[in-house]
């Protein structure tokens, strides 16, 4: 196996590492060769212990430290496009200055070059590091390497006392997530032909009240660990009727509640559930969120060795399973978020080595 | 042609005459056979005019009567099904009486086998009759054999003072039929992540004030011509969103207007805009109803020869076809409207002969 692994040069830039890590192609269920590389990789460096689970990589130092944080970020893409052709990647002389353009330099692969070359400088950290390099983050969550970790080596991850995920937040610090929950609230009527409706009931007359719930609804915002985490409740999507002469006899409103990390799921399922009393609802998914820890020693080193501003991140993460595990975690990487999974993917290269930099005056 | 036409014996009984009908498959678009055999019944028949119109064959004696009545009824069927197996037509003792199960003794094969009868018994009948025996009725429109001849032949129905529907309504006459209108009624939004819903416009949540003002509608009951035509405003279909995750960006409510004969097409128009004011609004088909011009002599002459009860047609049927050829119509027939269609379409056999029996009072 180690012939056939494509190596990864630790001592080169970021920006070049990250292209390097951006050409090695890792589509979600095909990431293997990717992390060969980056277990031969750290594999090299004697200061780190590593595991594998499956193609996700964990690499730990173990220098009894008082603290320790994790460095997490996954090692796939979605899948690269045929026009434009997006890898391997290229360096392009842009107006705001030199970007990377090309698959994963955006979701995720700045983070993970910086990770490689966090682990590569800093020997000995001034806190104990956990890095995870993890599979099939873009697909369903069965496939999700770090799930995989969390049921398989818990003790990898669980000991830490703060966890950074690198996703793209455009240089920016996000703190925790939000949960997500999504219910079904379903009117019932009685079907009749549309001539004579007085022989059935409508349901979709009945989901007035769904909506003049909603848009009743005043979502409140909801300060946790010092950040601001502002709920909201909203129909995604409403299905009823079968055709243009039948009165319908079903309706469906489909909700979700983006609730603040300081409820529990239970608590978000039981306000939504308040929200609709009276009307039949059927929570179809639950997934808490994550609260920052801003006020825990091992962030607020992090925060103030930053020096960035911090907001509340407000979608839901991988950081909601470092949150599950008692690891409160926040976002900070290189990239646009709203370039993620585009054509079109691409990243100042400025934001790598500020990254690179920021990481390095924390943990160095 | 002749040759190999089934010959249909115009001196049995209606019952056994209703069976050899339906015995005869006719789905909508293949209905030859059917219409051959008709057209040789009827060409036998000295007192009488015959014209084809593709698949529809329409009979008329021409006596210098004062009035002129049509009787009209289509000649295809729904598809057979195979489990249970509908054709051919059995007898059956039941419960209540001796029935004629199978596919087309509802709708609407007894209503032709009574037409048919008498057209052979009534060689000098009270008012001039027009026999419509028209393909195509169960199917898109665009097929209908009463709407070509209108559009080729108008003079053979225009001159009719007033006209009778053979469609099952289980013996009773139905006078008229309402229209219907279908509009959708969209609302916009604006597209974002329902984690950050602030960035867009929930178009479901617009949506609760189309619902509303269905809620709040109050359908008016209106007399035309004696008989009650009660409206209807429903949503029958209602469809919005994307994705679990998306704040919709566009909802769909699709209403029904069903109203009385009394209202034109533009003015039914006009009062769905007046009721969805401010909102946007696409009318998507509409169909002006038919009045029962009960007040008219041929009309009186009908009811008073029948001395059954006379009801508002409420669903919309092609008696409108007539009334926007300036001919008032009823629905009168045998068999029970609501087994129409189905599976086990059956009917009394006495309502065959009670049809048969009330319309030689009026005609004979």
């Amino acid at each position: 196996m180690p012939s056939t692994t494509t190596a990864l040069d630790l001592t080169t830039d970021v920006t070049s590492l990250t292209a390097a890590v951006c050409d090695i192609e890792s589509v979600s269920l095909d990431e293997r060769t990717l992390a060969d590389a980056v277990e031969a990789a750290v594999r090299d460096l004697p200061h780190l212990e590593v595991t594998r689970v499956g193609n996700t990589v964990v690499a730990r130092t173990d220098l009894g430290r008082d603290e320790r944080v994790v460095l997490a970020g996954h090692i796939d893409t979605v899948p690269l496009t045929a026009d434009p052709v997006n890898l391997p990647t290229r360096r392009v002389d842009s107006a705001g200055g030199e970007v990377l353009w090309g698959r994963g330099t955006v979701d995720m692969k700045g983070g993970v070059a910086v990770m490689l070359r966090i682990a590569h400088q800093v020997a000995e950290p001034s806190r104990d590091i956990t890095f995870v390099f993890y599979e099939a983050e873009e697909i369903d969550s069965q496939y999700n390497g770090l799930l995989h970790v969390e049921q398989q080596r818990p003790d990898l991850i669980a000991d830490a006392d703060f966890a950074v995920l690198l996703e793209p937040t455009d240089g920016r610090v996000e703190g925790g997530c939000k949960g997500t929950l999504r219910a079904e609230v379903t009117t019932k009527g009685i079907a009749s032909h549309s001539a004579r409706p007085w022989k059935g009931h409508n349901a979709i007359h009945d989901a007035a009240d769904v909506l003049a719930r909603l848009v009743a609804y005043e979502p409140v915002t909801r300060v946790v660990d010092g950040l601001e985490f502002r709920e909201a409740l909203n129909a995604v999507l409403i299905d009823g009727g079968v055709a243009t002469n039948v009165i319908p006899d079903r309706c469906v409103v489909t909700v979700n509640y983006r609730y603040a990390p300081s409820l529990s799921e239970s608590e978000a399922e039981a306000h939504v559930r308040q929200v609709f009393s009276g009307l039949d609802v059927d929570v179809i998914d639950n997934a808490g969120g994550a609260r920052p820890g801003l006020h825990l020693p091992a962030a607020q080193a992090f925060v103030e060795a930053l020096g960035l501003p911090v907001e509340a991140k407000q979608g839901w993460t991988d950081v909601a399973r470092f949150s599950a595990m008692g690891v409160p975690a926040v976002n900070f990487g290189p990239g646009d978020p709203n370039l993620a999974h585009m054509d079109d993917e691409q990243c100042p290269v400025e934001q790598y080595v500020a990254c690179e930099a920021a990481l390095l005056r924390w943990l160095a």
